[in-house]
């Protein structure tokens, strides 16, 4: 179990919140005031949130947001703290804002607990009392770097930012009636091709997402592994296929393909793959530190208990004639 | 991909061969006529093998063996390699031998490729001589190790040695027309109660073996993680778990229990399970080195097409209304 | 949806009770009475049952109980209804009574519903009144028959009485260290060989029950089909299959099998096969009609709601950033 | 096993072909020429294949067609048999073409055998003397019968004729980042909601095809079943469901849906389900009978060794130390 230390005290927190909810706002309007006056915390918040705030009262003058791209791209230099008001999905939102380093997040549920979100909000002041003083319990999710290459043969490499997912990089065939056909390779080891409704990369956090409805383990947080697992594959010997963090994973969509395939990441940004193109996809440098209620193991099991029910069932009397 | 280095020339190997075979034991007896005219080593084999070529031919006096349990236990501070002639039972049958540190394994398979066998036996002599001169790429396989506590609420621990396995444990009801119904927790947190035919806790390297038949991933050897997969459960909404190398494992029977609850071992030395009695499970500090024919990616992926016809289909053409 | 409507009204019923169940005996004595005073009903209960209720009371002297098995196989010339009181282990032992024609069972459960217990004992008055007067629907639920074949190739057929199962027939490896190896025919056709723990052969009532956990489909009981679900199968494309009724199906241990295989029925009295055995199995022309709550359909989706919690799950938000 | 005796011979017979292939339209012309020449038959073709064979050479001047759908609605009137070439796409075609009774089909396979079409077109000359001349075994394979109905709650029905399919219907998600919302009902009775990437309602032939992709059993097709088979539920206690012949589906998108829903038939003609529209599927009153190469049994287990090379392993050595 892996401990985090404030080397000297936190001072600024940055606030990523679920859109287009009241409690939701109205509990961080009140977190921001118990940060600020009662420990004297710098505040960051999204520009959405900024205009809201300060709409609602001119006493939220000191808090800080960003104006552009640019000015997010040092947001890591700046916050010390990410705090999530929401679910999971406000979890995967607040991980997209870095592309580089994250601060560690403390990820608060409103409501049912999420895989990313074990701390209650009722009790903010203690969870974030103990996070703001003390060395507190961590899960350093991995995240994967995803690179989309036009005509591949072509070797025109897209020399743009890599897009970073928390859970899964998904390909899978649209609305079309043909089926993927997809040439997959791990470093320079041939795969297999996977014929189907497409395919799931799922980090180990992801693999109680779509992996997991698609067939996969539930895999610990804190294994390093990449998942490799086929939506609803034509043959019959597929299994779900797990591989360690060092390798590079390469999606080919082949020449003479009549079928689409779309990429999503973490469910979102839908892009089209032509015939050629290809999705390189490796363990990024920089995974996501999220703080745990009481440990990494403790919380993914009750994640899984609550979150999914995940083999609950009340004991049965099994009986012999009876 | 991990490469082992010779600090100096290897210069004693242990053979560890599959018994009852003609074309094992005329092999063995060729290799070790090789293995010491042209290299020079010393040689190593089993009782069982060291009786059997002396029989065959007072050349093989130079061969060494041991007498008993307590010199089989010094075995790897004499012997730098271990050359396996057989499929997997043998390599389970060599890393049985070893209860701590043990020497690297060259595995070499008669007839079909195993999972942990990729060196083909007609090519002894290169195969060999790269190994004993060159550095080599290895899979470093973790080992469980596992002890069974008798009447576990009197914390009368078993206090011998721990029962090391390479594959899996498995707690099965065996005969019994009962389900079994047994309690697991890891480390303090308590995981879920397997409700069914039994359990099978697996390492990576037993990933392709009993757990894929009872539905778990294949998880590429190099992962650091430990399966959890149940057999035939009861529950609708179990599924298979991976949990980290670091945690440590404990499954009890209840006091309350009506079925019989057996573990085995690699397959092999069955014990029976009382009320009251558990067995704990944790990575064992004493791994097994593998040496790769290419690399540990590619001798898996070419394991799990070979032996297991993943997904390997010919392609089908998938047509509109043809 | 088949009903059952009476010719005559029924005079004789027979119990068949959970044994070592105070609650159940209770419940027993207090509806024989209340069919006597208010139905005027003729009572059979099974030998333990006529025994424990005369010690309880002179009262019980007009219940019938047979002898032996001679007398018990013209039961159904007797009996015009069975009461089973118990889970659904006691709607199978009262099927295994009847190796020919089967009376209508109405199977009350106390507690959790079962499979095929869908009536509350609470309301026997009303369910037993309404049973005993109008038309009902029922559920005709299809029997196995199964022959074991001592060395087939001898074709020595065994011409004893099939054995008859309500859920399935299983063969496994029981506490062999060999998976099985079973090859399986379809009435002249080559099935397949199973290599893996063993083989369920099982009726549509029984695909709730072992096959189910072994990965089989729910299939509602009107279905009419035979199910051949392999346990924890070796073979990675190994699925399930369902046969027609029509279809004799035969598995056979081949002459140079190395492990064992025993047969099981409903869960007990099992049978070790060995080299050069088999077994024959086939739809019995004795199904048993068991009594609807409601109806066959609204009283299975209940049972897999109630019994198995299928897919019951809150409803969760499932948001963009959120 | 059911039989097709002709009460008079066959005089007419309709050709369907899959498009696009020379090779076979040399097979049609050929085919057509000996039916022609040798039986005296009358052919219909598809209007497409009518002007190819014109314009290759007016002998084929006899050949029938039909100019428009009213037209093609009275074809089961004028042919007593069809003969499709191509494979499984071909029979889901000709089969879309009658909407209500079917003539008996013969389909041939080009190359590779289909789960439908077990035919060598090699030896088209026996095959189809055999089938016009003699009894043969047929597959009587169900249709299901499908309705849209726009806005259920209002009851307007859509009065139009009911789609067909041989296969399935599937409703699914299309490229919406939310998931399916469906709640489905069996006659009156709930049945569960399938949240996930969608539902596939298959018939028994369709259970070799998407159904099976998708996680369900491979059914028999003279098995009376319809198949309810998710696609990647949330839900972890989701299991493929089989109901009975004689039941009524209905599928509907709740009002408050935010997800798109999509129906496909048969893999075409992808309709959009708004809130509150539902789908309405039972099994149609003509079903499609397919002509054995054998009988139905063998030609069924055939095709699931062939075509998806179910089961089918090398058999492998297992054993003890070795």
């Amino acid at each position: 179990q892996i401990f985090l230390k404030w080397d000297s005290p936190p001072q600024t927190v940055l606030f990523v919140t679920k859109p287009n909810s009241n409690s939701v706002h109205a509990l961080c309007s009140e977190m921001v005031r118990w940060l600020k006056e009662h420990n004297n915390i710098n505040i960051f918040v999204e520009p959405r949130v900024s205009k809201e705030l300060l709409i609602e009262d001119s006493y939220f003058n000191f808090i800080q947001t960003w104006d552009n791209d640019e000015e997010m791209k040092t947001l890591h230099t700046k916050v010390d703290l990410i705090v999530t008001l929401g679910g999971d999905g406000t979890v995967l939102w607040a991980a997209s804002l870095f592309k580089g380093p994250v601060p560690p997040v403390v990820a608060f549920s409103l409501g049912s607990l999420g895989f990313m979100t074990p701390f209650p909000s009722e009790q903010y002041r203690e969870c974030l009392g103990n996070v703001l003083k003390r060395p507190f319990a961590i899960t350093l999710r991995s995240r994967l770097q995803c690179h989309v290459i036009r005509d591949a043969a072509k070797d025109e490499v897209e020399t743009g930012e890599p897009i970073l997912v928390l859970n899964e990089v998904t390909i899978d065939r649209g609305m079309s009636s043909y089926l993927t056909y997809l040439e997959c390779y791990c470093d320079s080891s041939f795969v297999t091709c996977v014929q189907g409704d497409g395919l799931i990369i799922s980090t180990t956090s992801g693999s109680t997402a779509y992996s997991l409805a698609a067939g996969g383990s539930m895999v610990h947080p804190q294994v390093p592994g990449i998942l490799f697992t086929p939506i609803c594959p034509h043959s019959l010997s597929f299994r779900p296929l797990i591989l360690p963090e060092y390798v590079t994973l390469r999606v080919q969509v082949p020449f003479n393909s009549r079928g689409q395939a779309w990429a999503s990441f973490d469910g979102k940004g839908r892009i089209q793959l032509g015939p050629g193109d290809a999705l390189i996809c490796s363990v990024s440098p920089w995974p996501l530190p999220t703080a745990c209620l009481v440990d990494s193991t403790t919380d993914f099991l009750r994640s899984i208990h609550e979150g999914l029910h995940w083999n609950l069932r009340k004991s049965q009397a099994l009986d012999g004639p009876g």
